[in-house]
């Protein structure tokens, strides 16, 4: 089972040529997510080498430019290139329609299917669901309406016990189905159950996404146990006025978050452009959680 | 006087990691002007260490994305940056409506004053003019409503005599003076005339920019001896048809339309991404012109 997040932008609202604006790609056992799209998003799947137009979904948090300039073009580059099968836009209410028009107006024909699906604020809601995952809402607090993300996958597949697979003669065919659950019925009638041929699997993994939000005690609950939080940290403690006065969080109340949610690990990204570098978010957050890292631009994070 | 082209963008339809969606910045006397603005110019003029605040005048050639999709990202970094002088964005009249819901769903407030001036398609007129420059449109011919532009200085300032100035002991601050063509009277009574002091400007120069259009004989006037030519060659001769059918130019039309007008050189871009690279559209523009360089990224052309 792949869970994986590579991170494609780590900067705010101010693209450098070091921090790209907000962008996370997700690859859930093949199932493709894009979650958020700055400017020049697409260019930077192309550095990464993904495979962009697999991505089935794109997931808006809210409508400041940094989150979703970049979507009209990779949905033109998409339709440039080809791109037949549908894709699913989920986001604020307002954006098909200053997605659209952009299109029409320079005669595009789409040749896929563009479902746009609105998030009217505020929900905390199942809000795409498939045999792989499903995607749940955050009720985040901006400047204007935002929501984060949870993609949680549905099933880790059971390990095989390779000793009594091997000692059945077992064909490498019949893995998949071994590792979903399933007994094996040999041709002499004799049945293998699941039990012996495998070890239990984990416990299906979950994926947090919360930019942009001021500190808010009531995320707590919903973020409780995920394995991986992403949380925007775009001020240090110094600036946490400033961080209150725009809708942001500081590092420090990171740290404090995470550990009163117990997750297992933290990512902090959308770095004001005012900061060097992310060293000192680091050591504000590990004052009261440790497991924490600072995004960069191509850093991937396995689940 | 300075008058310098620096290519932003030398790709067409398809951003990649080498060709960038159409921009060229163009530095004249020390006035600003962005010729279309593709996804991701505000980060190639970070880039190539352009002032960009200092724009004054932002041109859109047509609505396709590849040529206006980075034009709201700009104006977000340049509010944010603080910007308090006014810019002129000349384009299309559904410009304004395209790129201002953009801003307003995300709550910005712009600090400075965005006049949008409106092209109707097709026309040929002046459409910018101050005491350094003005700019024309030229009706291009494209699958959508498209203008080109050329850009002349209005004069050219007098080169001085310095064996002349230096004789008299003039001072340094009487410069600029001499060089726009008046006398200097001594303080003795004496006037030394401007011609002893410098020697006859050059003609001013002007630089056209075509791009997208099918190859037209009509701009053959238009553009005739123009100092510097920018024009479209998305298209190698092989592709002749595909050119014409998606009413693009090839690198040998680019060529013969150079002669025709007399023009003093060629800058050709705007290369489809099927091609690794442009030696072959030289070699074909070469057919008719000799003096054509292919655009590059970063690429600086003084006039």
């Amino acid at each position: 089972m792949k869970f994986e997040i590579t991170i494609l932008g780590s900067g705010s609202a101010l693209p450098t040529l070091t921090r790209r604006p907000s962008a996370h790609f997700v690859n859930c056992n093949e199932r493709y997510i894009l979650i958020d799209c700055g400017e020049g998003t697409q260019l930077q799947l192309r550095k990464y080498k993904i495979k962009f137009q697999k991505i089935e979904v794109i997931l808006i948090s809210h409508l400041h430019g940094d989150h979703f300039f970049g979507l009209v073009g990779l949905i033109s580059t998409m339709n440039l290139l080809g791109r037949v099968h549908k894709l699913v836009i989920i986001g604020p209410v307002e954006l098909e329609q200053l997605i659209l028009p952009q299109l029409s107006v320079g005669g595009a024909f789409l040749g896929f299917e563009l479902e746009f699906r609105p998030l009217v604020y505020p929900i905390h809601q199942v809000v795409y669901e498939d045999n792989v995952l499903d995607i749940t809402t955050i009720p985040l607090k901006h400047r204007i309406d935002t929501h984060g993300f949870i993609i949680r996958e549905k099933e880790r597949l059971r390990s095989l016990n390779k000793e009594v697979f091997d000692l059945h003669g077992l064909s490498i065919a019949d893995i998949p189905h071994i590792r979903r659950g399933f007994d094996i019925n040999l041709e002499n009638g004799t049945v293998i159950p699941n039990a012996e041929l495998t070890f239990p699997s984990e416990a299906p993994k979950r994926y947090a996404y919360c930019s942009d939000t001021v500190y808010r005690e009531n995320l707590i609950e919903i973020l409780t146990g995920v394995d991986l939080l992403y949380h925007e940290a775009t001020f240090l403690n110094e600036h946490k006025e400033l961080a209150k006065k725009t809708f942001h969080t500081t590092a420090t109340q990171v740290g404090v978050l995470a550990a009163k949610a117990n997750v297992k690990k933290v990512v902090i990204g959308h770095f004001s452009s005012r900061y060097a570098d992310a060293s000192q978010h680091i050591i504000e957050v590990k004052e009261n959680f440790e497991e924490v890292v600072a995004a960069e631009e191509g850093m991937v994070i396995r689940l």
